[in-house]
C-alpha cells in the first residue's frame, strides 16, 4: 500500500433533503478492507438515477458523495490482493495497482450464488455507490468494496484484447451503467419464451421438457412452421434517455446478428415526448444507419403517433415487446397499451413507492409478461463491451448531434450540471475531477 | 346434416346475480355457422374457474348455460367440412362426423397469427364457454364456433395412435383445462431464461444474441460454468385445487425428463391452506413415487410451515419460481415472499378487478418476472396428452385418495355440486347429462 495517497480530495456532495449540490474538500479514502481497492477517478458520469436522490425521492435523510459511474486506475489494494494473501486467489488475482478499471454501479464479490450465476446485481453484499452506505464516484478519489468482484479491469483484458485500450475514457463510462442496462432490458425481451416463436419459426410450446413421441398432430393448424408474416418482430422502446438510446442501439445490434442467420422482419418504434430526446435518438440512428444499412425499420416518435403507427403495423394487435426505459407509472400505463396479448414488458425503470399500475384483470386477459429490476452490470460487461467496440461511431462522440455524451465540465460545474440534467435542458454530463 | 337431432335437451344453466343453479329443459342447438360443430355430450365437468360465475364475481347480469369443459361425440358438423367445400380445406378435413372429441375451454379458429403461433387463447375470435355469448358444456349438446381449430380430435389421433383411445372419458375430460393449465403454469417457469442458468450449467446471460468474438473474460468468476450447488431448482407451488395438482404432477414430470439429460437437483414444496387439497396432493405424490421413485424432493405444506422450509432449503434467498394457481391477491402476496431476486411467478389464477398487490419498489428491488394469464389449452393439447397418457395412474381414477375426479353425478345433483364445490366440501365432480 506504498502508493496511498494522502490527504485531502475534492467531491460532489448532496444534502437533505433536497437539490442541493455541494463541492467540498474532504479525506482521501483509505483502505478498510482486505478486499478494497482506492481508484483514482478519472471521468464521473452524471447519470438520470442520480436525479431520484437530488430530488429528494429515495427517502435519503443524511449527506452523501454523489454518483454511480466511473473509470479510472487502481492506485492502492487491500492486503487480499497481495500475492500469498490466503483465500480468494483466483478471483483478486486479476487486479494490479495502475490497472485502468471501470466500476458497475453497484458493488458484487463475485463468490455468492448471486454472482455466480450472473445476477450480480443481487449479490447478497450488494451495495450502491453514492448513497449514505457507500461514498460515489463524482471525487478525485473512491473507495470500491469487493472489488475483486466488481471491478472490470481493461488492463487485464487488453492482455487478450490489445483493441480494448484503444476506447476512449468516455465510452468506457457508458460501461458503469447505462449501456449494460440498455442491454439487457433488449436481451430480456429478446430471450423471452413469448417470443420464441417468432425467433424460431416453431408454433408454441416448445416440447422439450415434454417430449412427445408419436403425438406431434398434422392438421391442426397451430404445429406447421411458422410463415413469414407470423415471423414479424414489432418492438416499442417507452423512454429515450440516456439508457434508451443504449436499449436502441443494443437491439439493432442484436436484430442484426439474429436476422443474418434467422431471416427475421423486425419493426421498431422508440417513443419519447421530449422533441430534444427524440432529436438526439433520430441523429444515433442516422449515424449507425448510413455506416450500416439496417435491416429493421426504425422510427422515432412522440407518444400520440407511436400508438397510431403500433396499431398500423400490427393490424391493432400491438407490439410483441416493449423496453420500458423511464421508471414511472405513465411509462408502464403506455407499455401496457403498446403491448399485445402474450407480449413482453421488459422493465429498467427504477420504479418507486406507488403501486404499478395494473388490475389482476388487466394482466390476466393480455397474458402479459413483465420483467423488472436492475441490470445486473458486472454480468453483462463482455456483452456491453462488445457492442461498445463495434459502435465507436455511436458511443465514441462528445458534443455532438449524435452523441450520448453532451460536455465533459469541472466540479465547479456540478450544482448547475444537476439543475439542467433535471429539467431535461442538457443531455448526459461527464466531471473530470481534475478539470 | 342428416344427423342432426331434433327437439329439446337438458342443461345446467345459471342466473344472475348469484348462487342460483336451476336445470332446464330447453332446444337442442342448431348448426349456425358453416364451421360449427354439433357435439353430443359424454361428460361435462365443473371446474374452480365456474365458481367465478357461480359466485356473481363476472359482472355478468344474463343467465346462461354453465361450463367449459367437455367430452364428446360429434352429431352435426356446418357445410365447411363437406368434401369440396371452398375455404379451410386442410383444417377443417381433421373432423368427421362420429368423432370423439375434446374441446378447450375457449374457442380457437386455428387460423389466425395468434393460434398460427400457439397462442390460441387470445385467437381474434376467442370466445369462452358458458358465458351468455357461447352457451356451455353442461348440457346434453353443444355448439362449437370454428370447430376446425378448437376441437381435438381423438379418433383423427387414434389412426396414427391407436393407444389413445384406450383413455377413460373422465380422465380425456382432464384435457378440456385443468391438465394443460398445470402444464402450461409450470412451463412458463421452466422456459423463463431466468432459470436458464440451473438449467444449462452457464451463467446469465447466455451471448447467442451479441456473439462476442474473443471477449470471454478469465477470473471474473461469473463467466465459469456453474456448480451443481449453484444448479438447485427451489420452486413452491401456491393452491392446491385441481389445477394446482395438475401442475405438481406436470411439473414432477418435466423434472424427471430433464433430470435425466442434465443432472438437476430440485426441490418442490406445494401449499395451500386447506387440509383437504393437502391431503388429496400427499395422496397422488405417493401414488406417483410408488410407481415411479421421484428424485425431486416433494413436501406439502400449510403456509406458514412453506414458508419456514423455503427459507431452509435455500439459506433466506427464496424460491427460483412460484406458481400461482389461484388467482387472488393473498396467493400474489404469498408468491412474492416466497420469490427470490431474478425469480419468477408463473401465474394461471383468474384474477379479477383489484389492482395487482406490487408497488413499484417491490417489482424492481427483487428483479422479479411475472408471467400472467389464460393458458392455451388447444396449443397445449400435444403435451397434456403425453403426460395424461404417461401418469394414467394419477389421472385414471375416480373417487379413491388419489383422483383428481371425485365423483360423476347427473344433473339432478347439479345445483348441490355447486353448493358443494363452492364451500370446498368436495372435489371435481363430473357430470353425464345422460344418467
Amino acid at each position: 500500500m506504498a502508493n496511498h495517497p494522502q490527504g485531502t480530495q475534492r467531491a460532489v456532495k448532496w444534502y437533505p433533503p433536497a437539490y442541493d449540490i455541494r463541492v467540498e474538500t474532504i479525506p482521501i479514502p483509505e483502505i478498510i478492507e482486505p478486499d478494497d481497492a482506492l481508484v483514482k477517478i478519472k471521468l464521473a458520469g452524471l447519470c438520470g438515477s442520480d436525479l431520484h436522490i437530488y430530488r429528494g425521492h429515495e427517502d435519503v435523510d443524511a449527506e452523501l458523495i454523489c454518483g454511480h459511474e466511473l473509470v479510472g486506475e487502481i492506485v492502492a489494494l487491500g492486503s487480499s490482493f497481495y500475492p500469498g494473501a490466503t483465500g480468494r486467489p483466483e478471483l483478486y488475482s486479476t487486479l494490479q495497482i495502475g490497472d485502468k478499471v471501470v466500476s458497475p454501479f453497484t458493488v458484487s464479490c463475485g463468490e455468492c450464488h448471486f454472482c455466480r450465476v450472473g445476477f450480480t446485481c443481487r449479490c447478497i453484499h450488494s451495495a450502491l455507490l453514492g448513497t449514505p452506505l457507500l461514498p460515489g464516484g463524482q471525487a478525485q478519489y473512491a473507495r470500491i468494496p469487493k472489488a475483486g468482484g466488481t471491478l472490470f479491469s481493461l488492463t487485464a483484458l487488453a492482455r487478450s484484447n490489445a483493441r480494448v485500450l484503444d476506447i476512449a475514457d468516455s465510452s468506457l463510462l457508458l460501461l458503469a451503467d447505462i449501456l449494460p442496462t440498455g442491454v439487457f432490458v433488449a436481451l430480456q425481451a429478446l430471450q423471452h419464451p413469448k417470443l420464441s416463436p417468432m425467433l424460431t419459426g416453431s408454433a408454441y410450446p416448445s416440447s422439450s421438457f415434454v417430449p412427445c413421441d408419436g403425438l406431434v398432430l398434422s392438421g391442426t393448424g397451430v404445429m406447421k412452421p411458422l410463415e413469414t408474416a407470423d415471423r414479424t418482430l414489432t418492438i416499442a422502446i417507452v423512454g429515450l434517455g440516456p439508457v434508451g438510446v443504449c436499449a436502441a442501439v443494443s437491439l439493432l445490434h442484436m436484430m442484426e446478428n439474429i436476422r443474418t442467420t434467422k431471416g427475421l422482419d423486425c419493426r421498431i418504434v422508440a417513443i419519447d415526448p421530449n422533441e430534444a430526446r427524440r432529436k438526439k435518438m433520430e441523429a444515433v440512428y442516422a449515424k449507425i444507419n448510413s455506416h450500416d444499412k439496417q435491416s429493421c425499420a426504425f422510427v422515432v416518435a412522440a407518444i400520440d403517433e407511436a400508438q397510431d403507427l403500433a396499431k398500423l403495423w400490427t393490424g391493432g394487435a400491438g407490439c410483441n415487446a416493449v423496453l420500458e426505459v423511464v421508471g414511472n407509472n405513465s411509462a408502464l400505463d403506455l407499455a401496457y397499451s403498446l403491448v399485445r396479448p402474450f407480449g413482453i414488458i421488459s422493465s429498467v425503470g427504477v420504479h418507486q413507492e406507488p403501486p404499478i399500475p395494473f388490475t389482476g384483470r388487466d394482466v390476466y386477459n393480455k397474458n402479459v409478461s413483465l420483467d423488472f429490476g436492475r441490470c445486473p452490470v458486472r454480468a453483462m460487461f463482455p456483452l456491453a463491451l462488445e457492442i461498445l467496440v463495434k459502435r465507436q461511431d455511436v458511443f465514441g462522440g462528445i458534443g455532438d448531434d449524435a452523441s450520448l455524451i453532451e460536455n465533459t465540465v469541472s466540479f465547479d460545474q456540478a450544482a448547475q450540471s444537476y439543475e439542467l440534467f433535471d429539467k431535461g435542458k442538457c443531455g448526459k454530463i461527464l466531471f473530470d475531477p481534475w478539470m
